[in-house]
């Protein structure tokens, strides 16, 4: 085993230790909510928590929970984090007990989720080209997770996320967004209304994604400052937002609306960021 | 009432009844398989059997179960079934006891799987121009059902799967499909070979995704018939299979490798479409 891990590794025998009280019941207290922590897990989303550990503004991890029969295989991920990082060890029994369920992943993390920044000041600080994708009404934690992959996938510079939203850190979103919802900043504004009114103040073109929208994602000419907003996939955007902005449709085999909305946002990022110029 | 709901309404009041037993303990049953048989849920998703309710080589309805409180309010979509296809009704604990969970969506269906049909036949019968989507190697429940869900999107004519890739008709793939796994022709050959063998002999120019395939999709020249291969998403395909065909990648932002394989289909799929003339 790697020397560095050893330093600041600490074996728990007993569930009920305070110290990973933290980890306790995790399905329950995802229910509940956190204050200001969220728990992450498994190999590719800790690799991107130690990505972002440090980095002003973006999630940091607060401590490490470890099956003691996966720590000599992940020893380099584990290294990627600093040695004031607490690093818990614990056997499979107990580490199921901590949980509440079977933790077949065996690594999980503890964050803390970094001071919350308005979507005024988020924009404020976006560089001069800039792509921002727009959530509202998103309650379903998949979606939220898939936003945020496709978000990274085309290099979009924020999320901006409205009141009914749900959380991006929660722990099935973060999961779904194989880590991007550590990596890529959001704010969130309490209306679409709200929203809207930021993205405009900082010179964003806006454009509204419905499978009723006017003219084609193709169609659009693209700008230096660009946001795609997407609502659910029952109900769509408010009929007041969509009349108020440029809708925007993904061409679909005649007859049929089968997209899922973090598929048809990947598609109208793709092809913004593509006439952006931004994609490898 | 509807009157003609009344006529084939069949009051269940016992969850062991044996009429009902094809719905008993759904979950463990989705795990082992059936013979010929399918279970779909939702209104959404038998709205879609019902539209193929009667075609030659689709599903098609054995019997309908619904909770009886939930009889009134899609009266219009049982009424979309003939006659001959059974209607249980079942008051709510009888529903939980009959199905082993809590079934919030208060209608399934029992349905027949079609007389399966090698993919040279299905490939046979393709029209002059077509476009055809290939899952090899594909596992994962959530991942083929959103493979179904992008072919309708952007007008596959059918998928072809490997011998490794997961049932379409499996509960939880018919429903993230929103039932378009009951719509899109789909047929089965052993090897990924075979279904390269198949295709080629009709025609077929044959594009693998890959990211790290050698052109962009967006440089690729459409014909008459194209198909699109993709594999897992941990894995990709066989080297060598991507160096035995053209291999294309959907442009990321530089460094990221972010894309879902479904999401990535769909983005394949919908250029094609796009250049083909398929898309309304």
């Amino acid at each position: 085993m790697n020397a560095s891990i050893g330093r600041r590794l600490i074996r728990i025998e007993d569930a009920d230790d305070p110290r990973v009280a933290p980890f306790r019941n995790i399905r329950e207290r995802d229910l509940v909510g956190r204050e200001q922590r969220f728990v992450a897990e498994g190999t590719v989303v800790l690799n991107v928590l130690a990505d972002v550990h440090g980095k002003p503004g973006r999630p940091s991890a607060e401590m490490l929970l470890v099956l003691e029969n996966r720590l000599a295989g992940i020893a380099s991920l584990l290294d990627r984090f600093p040695d004031d990082v607490p690093l818990m060890v614990v056997p499979r029994p107990v580490m199921d007990e901590i949980t509440g369920f079977p933790m077949h992943r065996g690594v999980l993390a503890l964050g803390r989720v970094p001071d919350p920044v308005t979507g005024a000041s988020l924009l404020s600080a976006m560089p001069e080209s800039a792509l921002v994708l727009v959530a509202v009404g998103i309650s379903n934690h998949d979606n939220m997770g898939a936003l945020f992959r496709n978000a990274a996938a085309f290099g979009a510079d924020a999320l901006l996320l409205d009141g009914q939203s749900c959380d991006p850190l929660y722990r099935k979103a973060i999961r779904v967004s194989v880590g991007h919802a550590l990596r890529v900043p959001f704010a969130r504004e309490q209306t679409p209304e709200a929203l809207l009114g930021k993205l405009a103040a900082e010179n964003f073109a806006i454009l509204t994604l419905s499978p009723r929208g006017e003219t084609t994602i193709e169609a659009v000419a693209s700008t230096r400052r660009m946001a795609i907003v997407v609502g659910t996939e029952g109900e769509g955007l408010p009929a007041a937002l969509l009349s108020r902005t440029s809708s925007v449709r993904i061409r679909q085999a005649p007859g049929v609306d089968s997209l899922n909305l973090a598929t048809a946002a990947a598609l109208a990022l793709h092809d913004l960021a593509l006439k952006m110029g931004r994609l490898g």
